[in-house]
């Protein structure tokens, strides 16, 4: 069904125009009229994929998870050492590089924004946190973790500790180089191990 | 000098009036005309203390650093023992109440909203890393740190934990209570000490 595929291929690229809009413009900027703008199409060819504004943002935010989540699931295929496959774990929801800090941003301006759009939007259902329970059950179910540990508030730590970093790293990149945000996820990681 | 207080107070009343705008409306909604309003001043009285949009918000931003400045000082002079006193001190940058998640709010939406206005602005200067660093030599000063940690890389742990757990306090208050916060906190300075 070709027609399905070109539909959900449009719909992807005008997704990325948003982005690249909101990168720009900020959320201020991210009108339809400037997504339209971007994505090289009419205000009337854009309402055809999206009916609405909010249902476009949605959709633009929905990608960057997906996106997160196939980074992930390549990193989990590998056969690492566990201690550097949790580091490298966490590293993939860490904005080191262009795509992930251009991810962060829009996810910082999107979430900025939502809290005064009411309920349809709930950005910080972003799955990190299950993610980091899974890793932290992982490590336990492969007795790699100490023994005596409170699983649950070391999960809490860990997902604070990666959307700290995350924060710092897109508010300061120049001072907080992958080198930084490397060591102290290591440093993190070994301190949980037996 | 009389004069010179009522303006540096009438300057503070705009500042608040700032804030409650910024928590009802979204950073969209703190134009000059609506502060005016929520502060109940004409147009041009506010423009006798505040010349632009920007210096208005950048001193209402100073002023969120000041009362957290205020707080953590009043933590300081007490006499609580040394693991209390330490897990209390980062609980002030933290949001658990009401001020303090108001503060938050503004810090986010005034963050998100300087990434797009240039260099004027640098909401994350906000000394909170030299104040971790700071808390880190005491406990070292006062012999109550481990041996052999690297206390840079614990710093800059500490400091994405204490902003990882204030964003998702902001988040999701409902999930993360003060008690959990707590909770990850105390768990997190005992293990830094001996």
């Amino acid at each position: 069904m070709p027609k399905i595929i070109d539909h959900e291929k449009r719909r992807k690229q005008i997704a990325e125009a948003t982005w690249r809009t909101i990168l720009e413009r900020g959320m201020e900027g991210a009108t339809v009229r400037n997504i339209a703008r971007e994505a090289g199409l009419s205000l009337g060819a854009l309402r055809h994929y999206f009916t609405t504004q909010d249902e476009l943002l949605g959709y633009a935010m929905t990608l960057v998870k997906e996106k997160a989540a196939a980074r992930i699931n390549e990193v989990a295929k590998t056969d690492l050492p566990p201690k550097e496959k949790a580091v490298r774990l966490m590293l993939e929801i860490i904005p080191t590089d262009e795509e992930t800090m251009a991810e962060m941003e829009v996810w910082f301006a999107f979430t900025a924004y939502a809290r005064h759009k009411g309920e349809e939007f709930h950005p910080q259902h972003d799955g990190i946190l299950a993610y980091i329970r899974g890793l932290i059950d992982w490590l336990d179910d492969n007795k790699h973790l100490k023994p005596n540990l409170d699983k649950e508030t070391e999960a809490e730590k860990l997902y604070a500790i990666a959307d700290g970093l995350a924060l710092h790293a897109l508010l300061e990149p120049e001072r907080l180089s992958k080198e930084k945000i490397s060591r102290v996820l290591v440093q993190h990681i070994e301190s949980l191990f037996i």
